[in-house]
């Protein structure tokens, strides 16, 4: 019953995660009894985002400025690196505000599966970092799932005769858990539990 | 530590209803992840809504028309009238596809504590469609509330030496209960069971 242009933009919000049909109409009635104070605001912080979109060419984050606002900062240690499979996982440990140092996102895991090869993954831009110096630790953050356990192995054995201390988080982690899903106070607990690769 | 874009973007997401902080953080992260398929459909989507918003003039529904889709339908059966207290209630009933013809928006209700008097809501707009002759039938469907039913009762007096049949719905509604909220069915048996103002 509602215009093109309402249903579009109700299926376009239906589609974000968390938001279902039913509260994608709500969201659209919402904005649309608030044109000023909400439905501006909003198109114009997704028209900001859109135009500066872009990844960091040193870690892989997705930030609006590149070098990322992570690497950027002089407060961070830029001699631990922890190395996550994701962007999202990137923030999962972000926000729980306990790693010091900076990141790497590999863009995925390794996985026969879905044919994703070392190479498909910024692993050699991860080796380069570390031969250029400066870093002391690498933190292999990966999810504890079975392919991401595969590609914390592999990262292990390229890093191996390399002068950096290698640990992976504890296995605090659920079995099957998926960082970007779990709560800080478990991913806290892992990574201070977190252990020298064997 | 996103960057003021990110968070900005982020907060506008998390005022959403049905999106807290966190899911609105998982938001982002689909959105910036899927700038072509996602961000830009998304940001045009609200621009477009943005640009032509507007309210219907003769049943004060918001659309991108006026007058309003609703109104412009010559499909539905111009001799029955629904009169709701908001655009969601418009919404709600039509969701529900029963109803099959047009609607008049009161843009609320009576209130004494709120201090919203007839003259604050589109009542006299509705006397004129009324006076306009052709309708045969007016619904009112307020909330189930105090100040809902006291807005019916109201209407109805002012209605009352109208040659038009005069029904509200059944009270089938939970007390207290507010149609937006209502599932589909509770709202269809209502509507079945409405039975002329005493
Ligand atoms: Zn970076
Ligand atoms: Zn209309």
């Amino acid at each position: 019953m509602a215009s093109p242009e309402i249903e579009t933009l109700t299926e376009a919000l239906s589609r974000l995660p968390g938001l279902g049909p039913r509260s994608a109409r709500r969201a659209v009635l919402h904005l649309i009894k608030r044109r000023e104070a909400a439905l501006a605001p909003l198109r114009a912080a997704l028209e900001a985002v859109e135009a500066r979109l872009t990844s960091c060419g040193i870690c892989g984050n997705v930030d609006t400025s590149d070098p990322c606002g992570i690497c950027r900062d002089p407060r961070r240690d830029a001699r631990a690196l922890c190395v996550v499979e994701e962007v999202a996982d990137l923030w999962a440990l972000d926000r729980a505000k306990l790693f010091p140092g900076r990141f790497h996102v590999l863009g995925g895991r390794l996985s026969a599966l879905d044919g994703v090869r070392p190479e498909d993954l910024s692993i050699d831009l991860l080796m380069r970092r570390l031969e250029a110096g400066g870093i002391d630790e690498v933190v292999l953050a990966m999810n504890a799932t079975l392919e991401g356990q595969t590609t914390a192995h592999y990262i292990a054995d390229r890093i191996e005769r390399m002068p950096v201390r290698v640990t992976q988080l504890a296995h605090g982690l659920p079995v099957g858990g998926e960082l970007d899903y779990l709560d800080e106070g478990t991913i806290a607990q892992a990574l201070r539990a977190r252990r020298p690769v064997a």
